[in-house]
Formats: C-alpha cells, structure tokens, sequence
C-alpha cells in the first residue's frame, strides 16, 4: 500500500551536508534556522506561537538506500533499523523536537535544529508533555552510549553516495 | 513536491472506528494491541525489545478532508492545524508514543493505544528520553483545558465520513 504526501514548506539550516550535521537536536548547541511553510498552509499556523517547542516531520532527502540494520554514530555494532534513529529507514521520515522562536508571516524562526538544509516538511504538530513525555523509560543498547551523545556529530554514513 | 511512502504493517487495535478511541496514549488507559509488521522488514526489530516505549508513525487512514483551522476535543474553538494534533491535516501522519511489552516474530505486542484499528504503519522509533524529552514547556491555547484530557474520548469529528 503507497501513500503519498505533499511537501507543506522546507526546513532552512545552516547544516549544507549530512557530515559535521548534530546527530540529535539535544545535541545541536541551539543551532538557529527557519521554516519556509508554503503561503497556502498560513493559516494554519493561527495560535501556534503560544507553544515553545515543535515537533516536525520531515523527508530526509539526503538519506542513502533503506537498510533493515545499520551502525548507530553511538555504537560501532550493527542494530535493526527501528532500533536506532538513522534516516536511511524504509521510510525516511525524521523527527525532531525544535523550539520555537518566533512566527513570521509564513515563516517560523526555529532552534536546536539537527536537520538539513532544504529538507522537505511534512508536519508541524506542537509538543505537548502530557501527550508526548513518558517516564520510566528503558532504552535497551543505547544505555552505556547514550553518554556520548553531546560529543558525536554526523560523519555522512547514512548519506546517498 | 510530492512524496510516497509504503505500508510497513498494519497496526491491530480494539478501536473499530473514531468514535470512542481515546484521544491521546496517555488518555488510553492502557488499551492493547499489537502491530503486525509486513514480514520482509522483521530483521530491523533486532535489538528493539530492550526499550520500554516506542514513537509509531502512521497514516490516519481514517481521517477526513484536510482544513487548515478546526475544533479540537479540547475546546470548542477554531485553531490552526498545525496548534492541535487532529488527524484532518495536510498530511496526515499520525504520532503515537505506546508502550513495548513483547516481541513474537514480526509481531509486536503494544499498549497505550490511541490508534485505529488497521491503520497503516509508517515508521518505528524506539523512544530516547535524551532525544525526545523537553523542559520548561509552554502549551499556548491548551494550558487552561489540558486538564480536560483523561476525561475526552473522540467523537468521530474528524473522520472521513
């Protein structure tokens, strides 16, 4: 079964290409950019600068060919696929949780991206904590590396070549 | 720009149609279900059982003509589609954050359902508090009717109809 959207703007970013690119917003140092949201989505966007933080989906345009297991950057082993947060997934739709800084006609000033420049927006939905925060977590094989998440950056593996 | 994803499974709930689901995983009392991920794409599961929470992505197969403001459970006033979590938006990917309980071959046991059932699976993420979670969060519109969320259920407002 095919499903197809339609890009609804585009994320504009200081990060050109995949290497050097922050692995996770946490891990950004606020990096600062916007959304292009195309003029016909405007009105869509009606109260939503009371919110502080965004969740976007995105296209991951640059992502190489889909594979069902990958290395991590936190780990040199190999994992499945949905086990990790790499884009080249079967379907390469990102997310990321970035803060809002302020709205602009049709154009949203965010930070903390960790997102390519010119990526293909599907989704803005706002971040609500008592939808979207759980406690008691278990993050299986992430738990010894998760440590070093502040100090990895993209090194282009999951890049189309 | 347009995009096209494919099914990855289908996800199997006790949830029939829209009216009566719950609105929210952290509304859904601790509804269960399962996902039945289409079988060629099983060996990217690998590893996935150590986390206790999973980010689904979905298409809401069921949800109505995309409008740019509507009426959410919440409140009875209009606000932009990209201020509420209604499935009627431009693109309508799903977000659900459920719980893991077990793993059976290409079968995964789930709960904290808010899905429909047969709904049709996009993506896999496991949940990384480090990733996912934020602080210091402001809710906009929703601040004077978060209150209101254990007790709303769907009413079919956003179904294809």
């Amino acid at each position: 079964m095919e499903i197809t959207y339609k890009a609804i703007g585009k994320i504009r970013s200081p990060f050109k290409g995949p290497e050097g690119t922050p692995i996770q917003p946490t891990a950004a140092g606020s990096a600062a950019g916007k959304i292009e949201l195309l003029p016909e989505y405007q009105e869509g966007l009606k109260d939503l600068e009371g919110f502080s933080h965004l969740i976007l989906l995105y296209h991951c345009h640059q992502a190489g060919k889909a594979a069902l297991t990958a290395k991590p950057f936190m780990e040199d082993k190999k994992h499945g696929i949905f086990s990790i947060r790499a884009p080249s997934r079967p379907n390469s739709i990102g997310l990321s949780i970035v803060r809002l800084e302020k709205i602009e006609n049709n154009i949203l000033h965010i930070k903390d991206l960790d997102i390519l420049d010119k990526t293909p927006l599907l989704d803005i939905k706002p971040y609500v904590p008592e939808f979207d925060r759980r406690k008691d977590v278990k993050i299986g094989w992430m738990e010894t590396n998760i440590n070093k998440l502040s100090s990895l950056k993209d090194d282009g593996r999951f890049a189309d070549k």
